[in-house]
């Protein structure tokens, strides 16, 4: 479909001009009006108007469900989702919901009320049960695996991604190997928790509680986490980081206090966020923005599917 | 207002029950119904929906108008307008431009149509003459000095800041000092090349033009700018860089090509993103998220009102 810039060009008229033929605004000569005319009516142009919003019943609005809007992770997976939504004519309407049930719930009764015509969750805390009082609505997508529900998704297996990374420190002579972490919570924490109890009772190796980090989220809990190792009597020797962000943190306050990566600690992160090709570190790359676009497209599709991608080990310096 | 967690509260039932009582889902014992019926008539809850929004032409939504939706500059200034939002039971209509005209048109078109309520424009494109046709439509709040325009703005002063960090480094003894800026156009770009332009005739140095680098957005941008650097004969000794995530794209790749910082390069950054703050980066601190918090409330008010917000030198260990 044409949209407003091909009409300028069209009618050999300025954008502003284009724009104010749509609107009916007074200043705009007779010969660029008609020519502005003639070009959508060759373009077969359709105004985006609430008009037609209330006979088709569509918004063109997807809501996305996001914890949070100033963190990387989330800021890649909105980057891809936004890409998708502007080559398509969509908006978005954002929940930040700093996993707060309550924000979820306006989301999906906004869905409900076709204020929406579909929602986006790249996180939740709704329990199964809440949200599947919502399908039927209009599509829900999710960033994890719903293969038991009746929903749309793109996720990646962190099951097997954790134990891919756990194993590669193993195998570079690692025995005390911790690990960072958001929630405790959630699909993905639960997943990655069970990896990491499967790889030690595989390797034969013991459990310390205190080698898993909990709450750890943004840049500056990286610093809590060196604080907390360099109080260890038997720290660990190898960290998986579950965000880019954090292992940033634990290597630039390593750093400042003289603890050298990878030979006192080494260190894999997730994501491969632009810092951590920066700064070096070795990290589990999973496509954000990919994730992003493959939602949107689901959340704009009637039928439900899934699509796994895959996690790819970069090896840089920390390990 | 109460919300339907107070209401889940008040009737002593959880808060999937008040959703379901409010979309009448039948699984609802009668008991529990009523408990929520008159906990919504003692707190006057009102529903928030379409019905509403018809009646009273409000949308309760709000658009924002941002380049980029991953960069964390407007991450923490999204952040504050989300804080904000949630509080006054606003939703966020996204606009991605990636300084696309049309989109910001197309954000401004939404406005006139009263598909959202009022318009957030952290960054544009657009020029005044353009803008001006859509006042008086809804309130639009910009996040640069507009007290020649008839819209609010919340704002700070980057001639002053810029002067204030150049005369610092000067003051410190550099005579060769550049700076690393976004785009080259756009009203504050223009702003600080002046105070550039100011500074070098007060302290009566040599314009560089090579000194100079554009561009300069992400983390990666900073590998660019080291790698000119090191390629010139006579480089800066001093860099003020507008953006913190440049600042440490540079700090990380001068470490990786052993140029030492400060002594054979120094660098101020721009706005003390937590990154700064883990990589100990000297920094003019520009309030972010209290930036965005003060749009959102000046896109629900129906005066025009204008906020100055002070930039402050963070002496760290880069200069």
């Amino acid at each position: 479909m044409a949209n407003i810039k091909d009409i300028a060009k069209m009618a050999n008229v300025s954008i502003t001009t284009v724009s104010r033929v749509l609107n009916n605004h007074p200043y705009v000569s007779q010969k660029k009006r008609e020519a502005v005319w003639q070009a959508m009516k060759e373009s077969n142009y359709q105004k985006n108007l609430n008009a037609v919003h209330l006979s088709t019943g569509k918004t063109h609005l997807i809501g996305v469900v996001l914890p949070f809007s100033n963190h990387p992770y989330f800021g890649l997976l909105l980057e891809g989702i936004a890409e998708e939504a502007v080559k398509n004519n969509y908006k978005l309407v954002l929940f930040q919901t700093n996993y707060e049930e309550t924000r979820e719930i306006e989301a999906l009764d906004m869905l409900k009320h076709k204020q929406i015509d579909a929602l986006i969750v790249c996180s939740r805390i709704c329990s199964w049960s809440t949200i599947n009082d919502y399908a039927g609505y209009g599509p829900i997508v999710f960033c994890e695996d719903t293969q038991e529900q009746p929903f749309s998704a793109t996720f990646v297996d962190h099951y097997k991604s954790f134990q891919t990374a756990l194993h590669y420190l193993a195998d570079k002579g690692h025995k005390k190997i911790g690990y960072c972490i958001g929630r405790n919570s959630g699909a993905n924490s639960t997943n990655r928790a069970l990896a990491y109890k499967d790889f030690l009772t595989k390797r034969k190796l013991p459990f310390h509680p205190e080698y898993i980090f909990e709450q750890c989220l943004h840049l500056e809990d990286g610093e809590n986490v060196v604080s907390k190792i360099t109080n260890m009597k038997e720290p660990p020797t190898a960290l998986l980081v579950t965000s880019d962000q954090v292992a940033a943190g634990i290597a630039a306050s390593s750093l400042a206090n003289k603890i050298s990566i990878p030979q006192e600690i080494a260190i894999i992160g997730f994501d491969n966020q632009p810092i951590s090709k920066v700064m070096g570190i070795t990290t589990m790359e999973i496509p954000l923005v990919e994730i992003g676009r493959n939602l949107f497209s689901q959340s704009v599709q009637s039928h439900i599917s899934y699509k796994e991608m895959d996690v790819t080990l970069i090896e840089r310096s920390t390990v």
